[in-house]
């Protein structure tokens, strides 16, 4: 079976990483996983949610938001709304779990990385693509933060990718564009670390429930993809990645 | 290993169902999972969606609050914030999606079921509890309008219940209260249907990634809680019950 | 004349208390005046307004709430419409300011006694029951406050209920049902306290400006009502009740 | 004993009414109660309220707000907060019930009167002050009305006006400006017809609640102020008042 | 060619001011410009907005609203709407520069002077009377601050004040109402500092494009109003005119 | 002198334009003016605000935003304050007044072209190239109209473009960048036509007043820098500018 872009069932899209795309943010990157496309960066506050204060703890929070014509239709700018939808504050939620699962936030300290994501052009898969692209600029802001001796531990335990599969015409695919993922039965999104664990699961059947044997086959789909995309990510990071060099 | 209100980690709590809460609405149940106590209600609209007027096909929908003093800290009330915060819609549209999954939209034309969901106390599992009681007022809204003859086919495909599972203190625990949730490592909800599939999976690690025969005990442990809340669902049904009537 | 419960015009619904609702509020109490069902709670914190930091003084005030299907036709939550209504506000206002006229604020010391009123079911008067209710709980919170020695003083001047009565159909009616209100030509809700004076009166002429003569006759009938509420509470609180040790 | 503005106590202040103030309103008055100066306007909306739609009556509601340097201590605009504040919505729900009392709203026919009430300067009494001088612009729009034959029957039953009461300083005073309502024990406002009957009834214990007696009291003195009030509302409307030419 | 109230196309309206207007607010007046009237008020803050804490620097704002009558067609107040509009925040911010142009913030220190311009009738050019009519206030307050000593450098450095000119029928006028501004091809709002310089020029064709000649002579044709807008300024001050004793 | 980035005092910046940056949207366009990024499209919607409605006439209406890390240091999220700034709406006011004072909305019938704006790199003078670009989209959307025979005549009377100017150490710039504009005495925006007319003239003395020769040079600057714009515009249109084909 030939998919919508010519692509396996089983092969991802193709990955380009811009590091640095910004001169002033403490991490930047613009990412791009075919044709969908998302500028990342994180920035450094010295302070913390009111729950955390006097832990001596630290945090990492994401935002997400749409350019209105990354899309075929154009979706309406949320501030318009007077407030983020459903869908834009499960995805945020879902970066944020995702990235504090492999920090050390002890070794952070009391501040927050904030990472923002947002998506220039979307095929499909932006929440996965904002998760993977996440983690390059979270790397950055704390390789600053620890080259500069803000913090004396780098904070990071693990790389995080993810990405979508989903069931799609009777055929599990890997990494749904949008025009697979409009028209599949089941979609999944799955983080995992770079010790081939899970750190979330998200499935759900659009119309059709679906058994244990589709679950476990798209779950090892999944973590096939995980691990293309976390070789990548080393690649893009090369000599700054600090997680090398402890090992 | 005895847990701390003294069940089987493969135990679910006691569930108390009371039919017909309310005098006036389509459906409503007062709900009780241990000392999770919530009230579900059913309210039929005679109207969808924007994004479904034509089609002649319904929506089924929820909405979910907590009373204030429904936890042991005081939770404060969404409207005066201004606003339902990013865990209320997830919920929601975590309801509403499982509840669409089970029923024919078609067959129950342009009209809305509304869905409301009032946590009166909170032990763990609202968010499960809410959907398998929600499955017993969406049942009885459904027969109403088919015994009045509003619509000529009844319109619920199957049964859907939804249960937490999770691990904490490296045990594999079957519906969680709220004390074993705040120290869990990983904390699941699986929505499933009658016939033993998957509606909706989500896992996620708290603090430290799960491994894929973790997960997949977990997921053997969620299937029997949720058969036997169907169970449960089929008793307090009773003679109401127009699916098994029809086969 | 029969009213549509059999009660007299001059008769009261039946009461029910349940004490400690909750196992953590400083107090709670599941309320029902007929067919009127509430669940009140006190929470202490240990702040005061802004206009009352330095002072020395405490706090009373409330927040009111209806669950969406307490009464006949459905009504929005108020947190998807983004602000509590004129009603619900007039309401709020009201039960704090009637429980603040009993209490010894200088005695309270800088903290805030928040009441929570949920309306469960609502067939008429639920905001003189949330009065009558509220005095509950503040009751056990502020003994709380007392016996952990938090104050030195038991800050409680007076009982404080409330009845709501009108005219429908010419009869001056003493705490009407939904039925009745719906179609009274005049509604009024009285506060007292239990020493028989007034706190607070608000009668509203809905469509027959009412006279003098009919003003002194509701007003006669509402203490009436009032005065038994009062023995209710009394009997409610036995001997926890702190105001009858100390005369 | 005298009074901070030499009044005695049964006395109400000078009032001043300037009327068709605006050149496009349809009705229009500047109003002075004492030092409470207000600019009141009706205007004529050819809609009514969803709840109205396609029963053939009309309605009549108020706009109430205050310019912030009306009063000593600046009031910050409502419109900065974003939404109207719960004093401001019960005056404008006061005055709306008020005047709903006095129009045969089915002779108004699909229609809505709308009054803005906004205080120049405040000095105590401004929403008995608003009601009395809504009057008056009420009384204007439906003239308007009738005389362009947009309506066959005049609507205004009777006239309305309102005044406060209060004890301060033990003393039962007509009309109590700034300084006496703040440190007034008891404050009520009343607001009656044409016919010397109750509209509406508000009395507050500030602090000590009040006996029937003082009751009493406070009520005939409002009345003798309104009696007074509605003697200046027929001179100032003259002969233009098609009460007066009806009877 | 006459104008339709009969001023030649160079003449400003005639301006009316009432200072002290409130007797409690550190500046406030009545001003009129034709049938354009408008309360300002200055009220003095012990506080600066954030970005100034510590700099010892003060700050100068303004908040600007129409009556909802103030217009032949009524406008709805903003608070309805939840948020003051483009126009308003576009006039407020417009405002507040004006003003800190001719403000040493140094002088003034930590503090702000917040401006209330509500406009009680509007007949064209509201925005710049309102600047015109603000400068008096402000001035009025920074003379109490500076006679009771709590600053010790007067910090006004010079007059401002504004005038409309545009183009109507191919006429350039001066201080456009109404009638005249709806119809205009070419809108412009001057402001200037008493030494003859411009301190705002916002031009804009509603539907014509404008020459450079057409801009110079509306330029010039301004500064003949702000001239005359100065002088009037300086007779209202009289003897409370700090800037001239300095000289 | 030499600027920051070594142009001449009077030169612009490098522009590049990426057209139909969007496979979907009618007019798409990436744009650079220097190191000042932004994302312009234009969206045609099949209705118009409620005042156009049954007049035949069409609209041009414009969103603004800016990413979060566009700046050197982040700017929140307008949605995460609940509106948009006074900033924001100024800057889409401005830019809707500017394309439809080119534009024959009588020509274009009852629909809107919405043209979005984002900011994706921020140095100095994003509102002017925001209107450049927007030229471009603008022109685009029009022509698939004109093409697709949906309107019958191409409504695009003139070109129009902006540049900023200003006075930074008492030498008169064209097109500021931000490390310029941050330190200017006076900054101002102009909009010009092809015709070399003016459609908006914004010019704003941050602290010094500016004279009548100063405002005269700025305008001989900006009039030389949209010229060349124009220039570059049209270059980026090549064949597909309906303008000169119809002359």
């Amino acid at each position: 079976m030939k998919r919508v872009d010519g692509r396996k069932p089983n092969e991802i899209r193709k990955v380009k990483i811009i590091r640095d795309y910004y001169p002033h943010a403490e991490g930047s990157v613009w990412f791009e996983l075919g044709d969908t496309k998302l500028i990342c960066t994180a920035t450094v506050e010295e302070k913390v949610p009111q729950f955390l204060k006097g832990t001596g703890q630290g945090w990492v929070t994401a935002e997400y938001a749409m350019l209105p014509r990354s899309t075929p239709v154009r979706v309406a700018r949320e501030v318009m709304i007077g407030k983020t939808g459903g869908r834009t504050q499960e995805i945020q939620r879902l970066i944020g779990r995702s990235l504090r699962a492999i920090v050390n936030l002890e070794a952070l300290g009391e501040r927050t990385i904030l990472i923002d994501c947002d998506v220039v052009q979307a095929d499909g898969g932006t929440r996965t693509a904002a998760i993977t692209a996440s983690f390059m600029v979270l790397c950055d802001a704390l390789k600053r933060l620890y080259e500069s001796e803000v913090i004396s531990e780098f904070p990071l335990k693990d790389y995080v990718a993810a990405v979508s599969v989903g069931i799609a015409d009777n055929t599990i695919l890997l990494d749904l564009c949008y025009e697979e993922d409009i028209s599949a039965q089941v979609d999944m999104n799955i983080v995992m670390s770079g010790d081939g664990k899970f750190i979330e699961v998200q499935g759900t059947a659009e119309k059709t429930p679906f058994s244990k044997d589709e679950l476990s086959k798209m779950l090892g789909l999944a973590e096939k993809g995980v691990r293309e995309l976390i070789v990548i990510q080393k690649s893009a990071l090369g000599k700054d990645n600090l997680m090398e060099k402890q090992s």
